[in-house]
C-alpha cells in the first residue's frame, strides 16, 4: 500500500524547496484524481513547482503517476512499426495533416491522438471537422483496425488516457500554472508515453505565434520532453522550429485543409512542405526506416491515397467542396517594398477574431473562418495590392480582427535585405546519442 | 467603477514577479470575497505572494482591501482612549487574560476581539469559556456598553470585520500558505485596524512554541505590522519575545485562567507578570498614559476588580469552582541537576493530545485538560521529583500525551551555568520614533 501523506506536507515541501519523494508524488497524483486532494490544493503545488522547479527524477515520476492514473494502450499486435508527432503548436501549424498520411505510406503507422484545445485557430481535430461527414471519436477497436488497414488514425483520446493530467491541464489553465515546464512537459508526454507510439518526434515552436517566445526555454522544454520520452522506452527526437510567422499561406480550419490538400498533390507552400518532410523523416528514423525518401511518396501520389483512405475510414468525403466564410475583405499592403515581418501572433489573433478559434471549450468555431495570406516574409509587395484576405460568417466580426494587424505587418523599402530565420533552427536528441 | 480585471491576468503578474496595482489588488480581493475568483485561482495567487512576496504599497493596498471588504467599528464614542493587543500565539500564552481588565483600571479602554484558531491549547475565547456561564458572543452594542462602563471586554470577533480575511485564512490553512509574512501581517492588521482601537501592542513571539522559529523572520513581521498600523493612523508597537519555553506554569484552558487570577491577585509567575506589565505599558504610552506604573493596579485589587466585573458582564460567575480534568498523571525528573531545556513545543503538543487543544475548527476541546509545569529552566531539581503533571478527562490519552515529552526536557549536572533568554527580546516602534 502506498505510503500516507497530507496536501499541505506537499506542497510545504516543494514550497521550501525540497526535492518531492517518489511516494510524495504518487500519493499527490493518485489523490488528485481522486479527488482527495482540492484543486486548491493542487494549483497552489502547481504555483509553488512553477517557481521553485523539479529536477529530472521528479519529472519522470510524475509522468510515471499520470499515465498509471489511466490505461495505456498497446501497439505491440500491429504488423508495422509505430511513430506520432506531438506539436506545441503554431499558427497556420496544418502539419499533422499531409504529415500522417504521409509517413502511413511510408510503411509506419501513425496514431495521432489530439485534443480540442484553445487556439488561435482549432486544433487539429476542428480542421478535420470542416471536411462533410468526418469523425473524430473512434473506439480503441475502430482505431487499431485502422491503423492496420490505413496506417494513419487522427482522432480524439479517450478519457482514459492519464485522467490526471486532463483535470490538472483544466486546472492549470485557470491558475496562471499554465507556463511551467515540467508540467508542460510531463502533461504532453503523459499522454504520448500512455499512447504506447514506438517513436515520437517532438515539434517545439519559437516565436511570437509560439507559446514559448524564448529559445533557450524552447530548447529546456524540448530537453525535458526527450530525457521523459528516452526514459520511458520511447524513441524521442525533437526539432525546435520558427513561429514568428505563420506556417504557410493560410490560418484557419477549412483553409488549412484546403492547403494540406495541396501539398499532398506535391504542391503547397514551400515551408509547409520542408517542415512536413523534416518532421517525416525523423519519424521515419525512430521507427527504424532511413532507406525511405518521403518526398517521393508525395510525388507518386501515395500519400494522397493514403489521406483519402484516412478521411474515408472515418467517414469523411475527401473529394467534398469545403466550407468557405460567407464574407471577405481585403487587407492591403500600404506601401510598396519588401515584406520583412508577417508577425504569427497578429495573424493568429485575427483568425481567432474572424471565428476560426475559440475562447471557452465549449465554444463552436467557424469552419470557414480564417486568414489567406498573400505574401510571406522576404517577397516584393507593391503597395494597394491585397496582403490579405479575410474570411468570416459574421461581416461584423472584421473590423474589430483587423484590430493591431497593421502593427504585425512591416515593410522596408525595395533593396532592404531581408535574412530569414531558418524554419528548422535545432535538433534535440537524447543525450547518449 | 473599478477597473476590470481577470485572475489569471494577476496571478500572472505576481509569477512574474510584477508589482500588483492598487486596481489589481482592489479587483482581486473585492471578487474573492463575491465569489467571482475562485479559491484555486486565490491559493495559487497566495503561493506566487509567499514565493516572490509583497512590496510595502502591496502590503498596505491589500489590508485596505480586506477592510474594506467589511465593517470597520467606531469607538470615537467612548469617554476613554482604546488600546489593543495582539499575539501571534505561543504555549501558556494566557497573557490577554490579566492584561485587558489591567489596562481598564489604568483607564484606558481595551476591545480584544478574538477569533477561535487551532493551537496547542485553545484560543483566549476557549480559555474565558472554562468559567461557568461566561459568553464570547455580544452584539456591537453590548460591547461598546461593556467598554464605557467595565473597560475590558474579551469576546468573539463578528464576521463583519474583514471577511476577505476570514475567507483567505481558511484557504491559506489547507494550502500550505500559512507562511507568507505579507499574507500574515495584512490578516492581522485587517482586522485589528478595522476594529479602530487608536493604540496597539503586538505580542510577536520567537521560539520553538511559537509560529516564527527565527528572530529574523519574526523581526521581519513585526516591522511590516507595524507599518501597516502606523499607515493606517493606529499607534502601533511590537515587542518580540522568548516562546522557546511556556509562558507561566501552566498551558490548558481552565488552568491558564487560574493562573492568570493569581497574577490579577498580585502573584502569580513571574514571566507572566513581567510580560503583563511590559505590554500594558506599551498600552498606556500607545494610549498617552505616561504617569501610571500598572503594577500598582495589581497590587491594589482595581485590576482584579474589573476581571470580575468584565466576567461578570458577559454572564460568567468570577468566584465560581474551574473545571479540573477527571484524571492526572505525574511526569517524574528523570535525574538531578539544573533543568535547563524544557521545550514549549513539546509542552504544547502534550497539552494538545491531552485535550486542551482542537485539530479542527469544530472539535471541542476539555476544559479542564493540560499541562501543569513544576519547574522552568533554570530551576534545580532533584531525581524522582514531579516535573510535569498532567490533567485529562480521558486517562488512555496519557500514553499518547507523554511520547516524546524526555525530548523536550534537558537536565544538566548541578553547577551548571544557565543563561535564559531575555523574555523580551527587542521592540520595534515605527521607524519615525
Amino acid at each position: 500500500m502506498a505510503e500516507r501523506h497530507d496536501a499541505v506536507e506537499v506542497i510545504a515541501a516543494k514550497r521550501d524547496r525540497s526535492e518531492l519523494s517518489d511516494s510524495q508524488i504518487d500519493w499527490v497524483i493518485d489523490a488528485y484524481t481522486r479527488g482527495a486532494v482540492a484543486d486548491e490544493q493542487m494549483s497552489s503545488l502547481a504555483m509553488a513547482i512553477l517557481l521553485n522547479g523539479m529536477n529530472r527524477r521528479e519529472i519522470t515520476r510524475w509522468t510515471t503517476a499520470m499515465i498509471e492514473s489511466g490505461e495505456r494502450m498497446d501497439f505491440s499486435s500491429l504488423s508495422r512499426p509505430t511513430a506520432d508527432k506531438h506539436s506545441t503548436g503554431g499558427v497556420g501549424d496544418k502539419i499533422t495533416l499531409p504529415l500522417a498520411p504521409l509517413v502511413a505510406a511510408c510503411g509506419v503507422a501513425v496514431p495521432q491522438l489530439s485534443g480540442r484545445g484553445l487556439g488561435h485557430t482549432g486544433g487539429t481535430l476542428d480542421k478535420l471537422e470542416s471536411i462533410p461527414g468526418w469523425r473524430a471519436d473512434l473506439s480503441n477497436e475502430e482505431m487499431l483496425r485502422q491503423l492496420e488497414d490505413v496506417g494513419a488514425v487522427i482522432c480524439a483520446a479517450g478519457s482514459g488516457l492519464a485522467p490526471a493530467d486532463k483535470k490538472l491541464y483544466a486546472l492549470r489553465d485557470v491558475t496562471g500554472t499554465v507556463e511551467a515546464i515540467p508540467l508542460i512537459a510531463s502533461s504532453i508526454m503523459s499522454k504520448k508515453i500512455a499512447e504506447g507510439t514506438g517513436a515520437l518526434v517532438l515539434d517545439v515552436k519559437v516565436g511570437s505565434g509560439a507559446f514559448m517566445k524564448d529559445v533557450d526555454k524552447a530548447r529546456e522544454l524540448a530537453e525535458t520532453m526527450v530525457a521523459l520520452g528516452t526514459d520511458a522506452g520511447v524513441r524521442t527526437v525533437a526539432l525546435l522550429t520558427d513561429m514568428s510567422t505563420p506556417l504557410g499561406l493560410t490560418a484557419g480550419n477549412a483553409l488549412e485543409v484546403r492547403e494540406s490538400v495541396e501539398v499532398l498533390a506535391g504542391g503547397g507552400p514551400a515551408d509547409v512542405v520542408e517542415l512536413t518532410l523534416a518532421l517525416a523523416s525523423e519519424m521515419l528514423a525512430g521507427a527504424g526506416i532511413t532507406d525511405l525518401d518521403p518526398a517521393e511518396k508525395l510525388k507518386d501520389g501515395s500519400a494522397m491515397d493514403a489521406w483519402k483512405q484516412m478521411i474515408r475510414a472515418q467517414g469523411g468525403d475527401p473529394d467534398a467542396q469545403l466550407p468557405t466564410g460567407r464574407e471577405s475583405t481585403v487587407v492591403n499592403a500600404p506601401r510598396s517594398g519588401v515584406l520583412t515581418r508577417l508577425d504569427a501572433m497578429a495573424v493568429g489573433l485575427t483568425a481567432w477574431r474572424l471565428g476560426a478559434g475559440r475562447a471557452r471549450k465549449e465554444d463552436p468555431v467557424q469552419a470557414g473562418a480564417g486568414v489567406q495570406m498573400h505574401a510571406k516574409p522576404g517577397d516584393t509587395v507593391t503597395e494597394g495590392q491585397p496582403l490579405l484576405t479575410l474570411h468570416s460568417d459574421d461581416p461584423e466580426r472584421f473590423e474589430r480582427a483587423m484590430d493591431g494587424i497593421e502593427q504585425g505587418i512591416e515593410i522596408q523599402d525595395e533593396g532592404t535585405s531581408y535574412s530569414p530565420t531558418p524554419l528548422v533552427i535545432d535538433r534535440v536528441a537524447a543525450s547518449a546519442e
